[in-house]
């Protein structure tokens, strides 16, 4: 269904990012679930309105005619093409169609700086018959124009904040010497660390300055050892909360973690240190 | 399959929400089940009931004829149409579907006020064919009346309470110079707050009170810090249900977290101030 | 595929619950498993056994022959029917089919008594073209005789006990004017209280008769405050084992809440009161 | 596809199990996935292999040929066949078929002995259409030489070990005067305890010994009292651990369960006795 | 579809590790996703580009040729086979066609060196008509070359570090006197241990010196025996993160858990031994 088939067909490509529906840290997957619509031209779908009673338009079912077939490259489950099986026409031979997808790519996500952390992912499209080069019958050119329009998008409110996405077409040669030609989205993220913060920082930091206070207090040892040993029970508990909320994928353990066990060793020597200093006091 | 192409073809649709299945605060999306009624005229399909032994309505699978392609915006997920194959004919050619729908949207969960919230959800239908004006062969005016019936709705109990819907039947200029008519339902829901106040709120406050009691009572200081330290312990243990309740999601944080933080840092303080008062005491 | 077009089919239904496979309180929905076994009699399926060698009964696909189209109303998930797809057809025309479903319906849970509730769930089935009366070509009188076997029903050993199934079959006028026969099946199950009892109730009395023994001995009141706050250290920690056993779901809170959130309050004013005395003795 | 329908086909069946993949006692599941291979002749499909070029062996997709449809009784869920549709034929029509299935059966768990626990499942295999006896055109005789062959199987070493399995062919009488001849498949296995004794039981006997050690030492009550407080919170943070461990569905509680509620109690009587002691001395 | 029914045809395999989504130690499985290029010659499929205006190359629809049914032998679930239903020709009659494949296999884990355990998984994947030797019409001799490229591998970043794979095609006996070709697969990946270490292993290490220091320290017997308490409490904090993490698979415990429970054993050693020592310095 091309007009010339020396030439590939050109396809704009129109990608709206709908909603990130969920991030699992543990099988580096990121669900995304975004519009594709795609236009492009078949020269032999073509009519004059005045023969057909001003029908300009039409909208048939998607399998009347051809219409490319996108395949993403990081893509891990099986894809979950929601329902929208028409395609419009109009007379000139332009052809629209917009399809819904959801699908789950696997996505190299950075822990290190959790929960401050912005995830970059990036998801390659391409059609599966996109010889952009040389004589073949189904060369296909995508993404001349790919316009990233925002017009109609959900602000997605999840646990991360709204991601920018950022389209890049480009043609990558491949070793079969033909040029492949593929429409690369960057989806970028930013994790909202208020909750974390409230949650599991701040408590540690009050439990660490209550430790501070009570080992510069004029208490006794014993009550100083009995007091710092409430709290360090309190910190355990807070350790339970870290496990649940942590991802245990990165090989370097995130920023929190370090701050988490390091107030914990400091806790840890304080009461060794009034040990010390009350076996001193004995001698 | 309408009886004049020029004209669009008029669709009642009658909205039953039947139960509200989950509400995801983290993913923001609200699962629903409802039942949608359609009922429209096929001026090709009447009959004299007096030639067919007064046989005046028909039990048909429903693909003999066409009928409307109903999309739903905000859907995410797979749609799960349950099994109702059939349409009713009578023989003045009123065609009557019943469909239903369980249907996972996205939906912006407003998470500043749990858990005393309540959310409202849109929920967008149209048809793709629907090209509202103008001459197109495909033309279906949705929505002229939608009737919002109540008539045998399950009342849903679980943690949210019986939703309000209203629908609305709106015609939209798209930029394509058609005018779609859509139905919009919103779907207003309350969370039942009780079981919240009553594991996390009422703990709470019986904590901080306690906490009080202890900081205006005449024991020692050394036996009101050991005191306050056991109440903290025990706010900590509230925090990992806080943790479970919680949804991670917004980015202003909920109440119930700025109403638990603001208590742990007044039972934090308490503890300072009995050691200040201890060290003042001392000099 | 009936014998004369004016009277409705009368098909026997006899349904077979085998197990409850989940209750979810939070969605307000239950799982169930059951086996359909229909009979009913095909006029034009006959033929003497003499002239086919003998041959007094068929097995046969099951898309050989009309089948009733069975609906629950109740129904919210996409139904799993299982694998049985023959059907057993006598020489004087009577079919017999068993079809395995597994359902999962809505139920109004109600959780006020819980753990010692016991839940009733109904299950409308009906056909959709069950038109009971007048001259319809579909029309089907289902639920003449239905029968509640228990010949061979295995015995769910799950959190509920085995659960009792009344079936009814009524028929009801609708507004169309035309009465539907439908087959309603009570199903009716105990919870199993014993684990809740011995895992949170049992627990929850042995530490408010500690508190009451520590409150009643002789210590000094400073020793009792300690004691009373480990205990109330105790009670949050099954608060934790409460939150994960507790549905959110009901509006009323369970009598196991209030139960739970009595005792807390008893322990929380056993300590004020200690406070008290100490605060007079001192005085 | 049989040589005389007057008399039964003989298929010899071979299971294999691979794999316990989840044993849910709360609903009282098990998921299990075995090879079953069939064989059966079919004299209708001979051939010479000198006329064929000394082609003694054919593999042809699986619905080329009648082949026997299996059901499982006890099968709860949507069954996952996986996929090797492919049937070896030879030149004297023997038939060969291997399929693998991935099935979830109902099974009574009996959990009063968890976790040293041993359970035995039936799984019930039948054709639908096996009407063993009488004439019938699809009169199927299973299971005449049932072997159990464990010539390669996985060992699965979850938390069960590796499980034995005896078949047994069974006729049984059914009330519509024909016998049906099945194939009975007992999967017997036993649970690891080694995890729960160490997470769970050696703990709490640890604490019970210090429980006693406290009670006979030579500590003043009030001390005594504050010790025994802190073993019964110790035992509190336990209950939470068997809560998540525990299936809650039988009706008379686990071995466990009783165990650890026992020690419990003992410790809460220990704590009474101390009361009980230091009033006494009091006077 | 082969050029010489006597010779089995070869085909090249290259097989590329993507990802690992998920290893699930207590149902034994892992997860894997990868792709397959399989390259074989079809010598009823030339042409001479010259006559066809250079086409070289097509890319046509899966089906319209026949290619290789490849069965995973520890398969154990439905395999998600995912979208790329294109091969492609080349005038010579080479066919390349590639896919992608989500299968979970089953795999031996020995869990006792948890979390320090390497694993490795056997993956044998073979297709079922391929009888290497004789005359068939279906042989198919597989894995003549098996390359194990990496030329665009995802590095899965999750709890197991970059897996290596070794390719193996082995030709097999078989009872049925015909050798299958097969391809293995070895997978080995390693955990990475260090959010195990941090999370458990360090704060177990750091109660246990307090407990020491406690133990060697001078307070009076009365203290030690409360401090000591306080530890096993946080002990049993950190035994209920142990029991999320571990996974109740094997035989013989994990190191981890051995050194968990000796620590704990120690603790309570510790306190006897205090209890002892008061004992006897009373007397």
């Amino acid at each position: 269904p091309k007009e010339n088939w020396k030439e590939p067909l050109k396809v704009e490509m129109q990608f709206i990012l709908l909603s990130i529906l969920s991030v699992v840290e543990k099988l580096q997957t990121v669900t995304v679930y975004f519009l594709v619509t795609m236009k492009w031209k078949n020269v032999f779908v073509t009519w004059n309105p005045q023969d057909f009673c001003n029908i300009s338009k039409l909208v048939l079912p998607v399998d009347t005619f051809w219409s490319p077939y996108i395949i993403i490259y990081e893509q891990v489950d099986e894809e979950k093409s929601l329902s929208r099986p028409f395609l419009t026409i109009t007379h000139t031979g332009i052809i629209h169609t917009t399809q819904q997808h959801r699908v789950t790519i696997t996505c190299s996500l950075e822990m290190h700086q959790f929960p401050f952390d912005t995830q970059t992912c990036l998801m390659t499209m391409y059609s599966f018959m996109n010889l952009a080069q040389g004589p073949s019958p189904s060369g296909l050119k995508m993404g001349d124009r790919i316009q990233l329009s925002k017009t109609h998008s959900f602000e997605h409110q999840g646990s991360f904040t709204k991601a920018k996405t950022t389209t890049q077409a480009k043609s990558t040669m491949q070793e079969t010497r033909s040029i492949w030609s593929q429409a690369l989205m960057l989806i970028s993220m930013k994790r909202r660390p208020i909750l974390y913060v409230l949650n599991l920082i701040f408590p540690t930091c009050a439990l660490y300055l209550l430790d501070m206070a009570i080992l510069f207090s004029t208490c006794s040892y014993g009550d100083k050892i009995s007091f710092q040993l409430s709290l360090i029970i309190g910190e355990s508990v807070l350790a339970v909360i870290l496990k649940d909320i942590l991802p245990t994928s990165s090989d370097d353990p995130p920023v929190i973690v370090i701050f988490f066990i390091g107030v914990f060793v400091l806790m840890i020597m304080g009461v060794l240190e009034t040990c010390l200093l009350m076996q001193l006091k004995k001698k």
